[in-house]
């Protein structure tokens, strides 16, 4: 039977205690959002080179434009302007196998410590490989792992995927460069999903400003609609 | 009618630009995330002070241990622990009028421009006033105001709060304080939820990763259950 | 401060009992859906007239097509298709003011139990009043108010509500007809929006099994995408 | 690449068509809840038989008290009561694949058509086996087959999985009967977790009636957070 029991934060009527550190005094205004998450998943504080990646391998994931997430967000708003809360919850319930989560398969395979030959051997199909629209090369990849060159953390597991993406003749997509990275840094797996999770509640909170400002979304679902159902009022 | 249109990102085959900066090659090891907030929210660079005043506000925000919407991620973790994504949106959805949504309230309320007079004498509730555990003062407001007296950013709107507070007896709590500092720097009040959104997700990602090491969802479940539901099996 | 305790529902190893009734005993195979929502609402079992109105006020709001929140549902399933309950929680995130919410607000308002002038002089905006296609008539209202006819629910709720369109000559639409016919029926006003809720669920399942036998989310994605963008790319 | 295009339903000005049949002509008041959702999932009106059969496989569903979607939704009221939707779909998101998604497993087990002895020697863990009380049999399961054999429903697939239960030893579960039972039924497996789901939203409303009358979300928070951070607070 599990225990009762969180290790993350308390407080007392002075005091806010976060992963052993005062949070006003300690935290605040020394470590900005990228840091803070780093900190809330190893317990530590980022030095200044996992700092620096961490934080590029996050802000890549923010905004992508008019994603599936975003327009998910933004139908939601439509109905529901006064729960801005619930309109990013609604863009980030798609965040699954398909996109970012491919991600999460990248860290897991990665951390087996198999070698390319290996990898595909053993696997039909590998996440992290392949593109839509960026090809041959998705830029952000490639900036990644210039940052990860000049951080140090360029290593095995960056070198494996790049291998991957030559054998199998196919785009190394960001996810598949933050996948790696994050088995560079020595993230655990299973936090990696997390990390586009958060970055795109980042971009979805933008998606929805837009949205109150230059709205869009009545005018999606009216074409839509309008498009979905012409063959049944003929 | 609305138009379909956004400006936020586009992406060609070789490229990915963001709010007219090129991703890789001009935000990528440029922006920490809450830089790229910032971004998002202003589509400008944050300079030197805005980075640091906006960065701890979104900081504050992130964990405060055992909350509802920690419960409620964990929750939704126990029973869709492949959907990460989920259990986070599960969480989100909680921050509505009570918790995080209040700093929205205190942005706009604030951006109308009243003095503390006036402001008391129209609302029979401020929002940002008072703490069930913070007494007489919030640790975090009194650290963000000192970090917005470093960088420029304590103004009227502060002072406004600070008198609120002093006038109704209450604690200046961090939602309040940071309402304030949204209006300090100019942002939109209708983004100003969106900042609490994005820095939860943060929080919760860390809760979720806690969970899936030193689980405490099914405990807390059995707990809750049986204490529930004990007048029924008498 | 509140009591941890709930009146719905407990079981022991042989048994399982709902508001007091036997689960398996009293209640499969003697009640049909909306009536065990009824018997989720107010604890007693529907009569034949009650479950008769119930059943047809939650069935009228079970599917209309492409909304908003089928749009939302789709293209979250887009991304995540192993989380269908994902999908269904996003499109239901969007059942706020603007759309199915409306019936909670003519609930509660009719609820006050003054008459059409009163809430006319007092109220500048009326809920359940106007739609945009189904003009001067919503045939929802039409039949929903006939079969109250028929079991004897059409009372002085219904006829404010008709007096009120006629007033100020727009369409009483269904979810003023379904609010007014929760008031008849003794419902409480906090619990109409949840037929609302609970209704888009099972239209929102229809919408994802066609989905993935007949996918059309990534196609709204490409071409909202390209449409939303176009003006970046010159 | 997909086709923009919906078959559920569309409306005029006068008329509004769900599935090819007139909703308020044909469908209101013919239909209850239960029978709808089966319309939404097959096109067809179910016949009595089938409408009694389905109807108790979604009732089954609805309501088992203080579970671990019933407190996510609870807590997520607590931060957003204006948002009861908010509620519903967090306490949605949280039917993955250890509670209401194992009916989804079972229904595309059977529907590959093999016996008991081979789907033994095929899987280590069989879904719709075992429950942690309701021991050595699930009453659920067992009312379910009895209205199975009463309607002519009972036959290969629930065999199978009676037949899985005694040679493993195991609980039939009501999850294992109702995806059974949906193959009896000629349900699309891909529809099967959406049963849960759908009848899952029913019973969160109920439960957020009862959160708003008699709220145990706040002490629960309490009592939980207390426990949790004990240990730190030394």
């Amino acid at each position: 039977m599990s225990t009762i029991r969180s290790d993350l934060a308390w407080s007392t009527r002075d005091r806010i205690t976060v992963r052993g550190k005062d949070l006003p005094g300690e935290i605040l205004g020394s470590l900005n959002l990228g840091d803070m998450a780093w900190f809330e998943l190893t317990g530590k504080f980022p030095d200044q080179k996992q700092s620096r990646m961490f934080n590029a391998m996050a802000v890549t994931l923010v905004e992508h434009g008019v994603t599936p997430s975003a327009l998910a967000a933004r139908l939601t708003f439509l109905g529901a302007p006064e729960a801005m809360q619930a309109a990013v919850a609604a863009g980030l319930c798609g965040l699954g196998s398909v996109f970012v989560g491919s991600m999460e398969g990248v860290a897991k395979l990665l951390s087996e410590g198999k070698d390319a030959q290996t990898i595909i051997a053993e696997n039909k199909r590998i996440p992290g490989l392949g593109h839509p629209i960026h090809k041959p090369v998705d830029p952000r990849s490639v900036r990644l792992f210039e940052i990860a060159r000049e951080t140090g953390y360029y290593g095995r597991y960056c070198h494996t995927m790049e291998e991957l993406a030559r054998l199998k003749k196919l785009t190394l997509n960001a996810t598949g460069a933050i996948g790696a990275l994050a088995c560079e840094l020595g993230l655990d797996w299973r936090a990696v999903r997390g990390i586009g999770v958060m970055a795109r509640a980042v971009g979805l909170v933008g998606h929805l400003l837009e949205e109150s400002r230059q709205p869009m979304a009545e005018a999606v679902w009216h074409k839509i609609e309008a498009e979905a159902s012409e063959h049944l009022k003929k």
